[in-house]
């Protein structure tokens, strides 16, 4: 048995024993979890500044090092998302479907923890304790996989959330850090079948599409957005303008902000231009088909051939005009990444075609693409977006780490 | 682009037809299945006869010539499945969860077709029909694979399914085989990311794991089951004896049959030999630890150090004796596969801890195993029976061909 099966054996029985916690114990947990990392801030911080002053010496860029800097403010900030987990209600223990079959067999399914889920993500120290948080109040055990620029501040936060857990009578193991940060334990971490029941990489897309690629254990795939606004001729192009610019500039280096821009025809001249202004603030770089670059001349280049293809999360902005709705639909089967796409337009018919015919996790009209978040959708917590069809898509609750189990409740029945 | 990837792609573009066809329009294509299968019958039982004569030549066992073998009967029965798929409810359309936000914001989850569903399997010919007819109905496209034993059979049938879409205005590349029936085609077909939105290998254990270990596309796996009954001390055990034997011999091919028998010490020298006995017209062999084989003497050999952990699908039994119900919990952690555990007791206590403590897709008080299954739970028809947590567990029936996808109607809404 290598380390990481034996620290798996023991999250396996610690998850059996969590699983059977009822929520009281596991909100206690969660208050306690929160407790103890206000206790623990200065700890933190000083494991944190070692991790950010090895970053520093190791030439990590500023957005990486603002990714992974922790103050008080931000630890206060964990702790509170902790707490409102707690008061999120619990999943686990629904029975749904509970019916007596014509032969007196009475079979219905339970919502269950999932067992041990395993974490792999990169520099975000809140990762550790965003993802045990959310498995606590699921009794799921969880295994951690955090970067190597956030080894020491990841360090102390799962010891302190071990320890928060142990007080309250749970097993410590319900939460582990995986000591090995090289690519050799997360590539095993891909292979534990039997050991974890599911594995959710955090992260870019190069740690997701390798996670995708190597598992042999269940994924849940997140993140990857090339998403669109399309902006039809029966826009009211105020709201065209207004949802571009927010969907775009908000906040481009996140996977529901838009790579792409489509406008019909009919309205291009006028409205491109009006959003090449409010573009300009944020400066972002618009790169265009022919027609587009005629239209806003210095103000777009021409799109290379994988601009169409590319999720930037970068102030650069694919744009092209398009004849009408059916082409905006194919466009969109073609270089959408099915996430978040939307369409503005005032057209009742357009408006359903473009919900029922565009494949994606969110299909919007007339809003921005940026609500594609568990927060803005009201469920309380978020373990990431799924972009997958299989278990959970879009926006993912404490509902995707459940599963069902069958119960049947005899009294002597044969087949 | 490969042979795979151009049917693939005709495949997604059929499939994006298909997901918009109205409910009535899959219907009446599933009724022109049925009806061209049954008008079809002497065309697929010539194809099907050489199938047999082939597979005789090569040497196939009576077993596989029997699951490769039609007659004009099972054509009707495989008729008469297609049109009672017909008769289920839509999955497709259905909208959860709608809601206003605070912002305006109107949410709601759309239950949509997953798109292209890969299904690779061995040698029934009826395969083809059950997976397409379940495709059809939820509206995904299906790429079949079968076996080579089967490919004149299952050629003869695809074309007929395709015409019968065809003629209902849908397009035939709804349906499509796999011209090739070597490894290699399937090997592919677990890397056609992008391609298959899942895979679902039905067949032998052989196949679920090289499809489950190597496949990088969503895979849903399906059916190794070791199964046990459990007899508690508690036991009525003339129910102990009817259920082990119903679960044990009444079709040990299958997965919900059991491979292990539990029996508690306090009533082991009691039940074992009235077990025993029972399990003898079908000269089962019991595979027994120490106390058993104390307990049988000839009426059990001992249990080699891998019987615990076999899917015998044999008339063959392992068999322990254990302490109480701790043991037995601990042992079915240990040796089970997660799919269908049963206890037999008239103990409240017993039983509820069982229910929640066994990890499975099915756990049963006092009833026989064999009832994992989708027509017995009534889900009217069955893809196979999920092992995996993730997506689906236990039988699936049409919602598992299904996802969801975020709907949101706004009014100019930014972030």
């Amino acid at each position: 048995m290598t380390v990481l099966q034996e620290q798996c054996t023991r999250l396996r029985q610690a998850a059996r024993v969590l699983a059977l916690a009822d929520t009281g114990t596991r909100n206690r947990a969660l208050l306690a979890v929160r407790d103890a990392l206000l206790a623990a801030s200065d700890e933190i911080l000083a494991a944190n500044r070692e991790d950010l002053e090895a970053g520093k010496a190791a030439g990590l860029t500023e957005a990486l090092l603002d990714r992974l800097a922790l103050s008080e403010s931000r630890i206060a900030g964990m702790a509170e998302g902790v707490a409102q987990v707690a008061l999120l209600p619990d999943p686990v223990g629904a029975v749904r479907n509970m019916r007596t079959l014509p032969n007196g067999l009475i079979v219905g399914q339970r919502t269950v923890p999932l067992g041990v889920v395993g974490i792999i993500f990169e520099a975000r120290p809140n990762v550790t304790v965003d993802a045990a948080a959310l498995c606590l109040k699921t009794g799921n055990a969880v295994l951690l996989r955090g970067g190597k620029e956030a080894f020491r501040s990841n360090t102390v936060l799962a010891q302190v959330l071990r320890r928060a857990v142990a007080d309250c009578g749970l097993p410590e193991d319900c939460v582990a850090l995986v000591a090995d940060t090289s690519r050799d334990s997360a590539r095993e971490m891909m292979g534990l079948t039997g050991y974890l029941d599911v594995l959710v990489p955090r992260g870019g897309a190069g740690l997701i599409r390798s996670v995708v690629e190597n598992a042999h254990v269940p994924v849940i795939e997140t993140g990857v957005g090339i998403c669109h606004m399309y902006v039809h001729r029966e826009a009211d192009l105020d709201m065209a303008v207004r949802l571009t610019e927010n969907a775009k500039c908000s906040r481009p280096s996140v996977c529901n902000a838009i790579e792409g821009l489509l406008v019909d025809r009919a309205v291009a001249e006028t409205v491109l231009p009006r959003i090449r202004a409010a573009l300009d603030a944020c400066h972002v770089e618009m790169r265009g088909c022919p027609e587009t670059c005629a239209i806003l001349k210095d103000g777009a280049v021409p799109a290379g051939p994988d601009d169409y293809d590319t999720e930037f999360l970068d102030y650069i902005l694919a744009v092209k005009v398009v004849e009408g709705l059916d082409e905006a639909i194919d466009f969109i089967a073609a270089h959408g990444s099915g996430h978040s796409e939307a369409i503005v337009t005032e057209n009742y018919s357009a408006a359903q075609r473009f919900l029922n015919e565009v494949d994606a996790a969110a299909v919007y009209v007339n809003a921005s693409t940026r609500f594609t978040d568990g927060f803005e959708f009201g469920l309380g917590a978020e373990l990431g977006i799924s972009t997958q069809k299989l278990h959970a898509r879009g926006p993912m609750g404490l509902e995707a780490l459940t599963t069902v189990k069958h119960i049947i409740l005899g009294s002597g029945q044969i087949r």
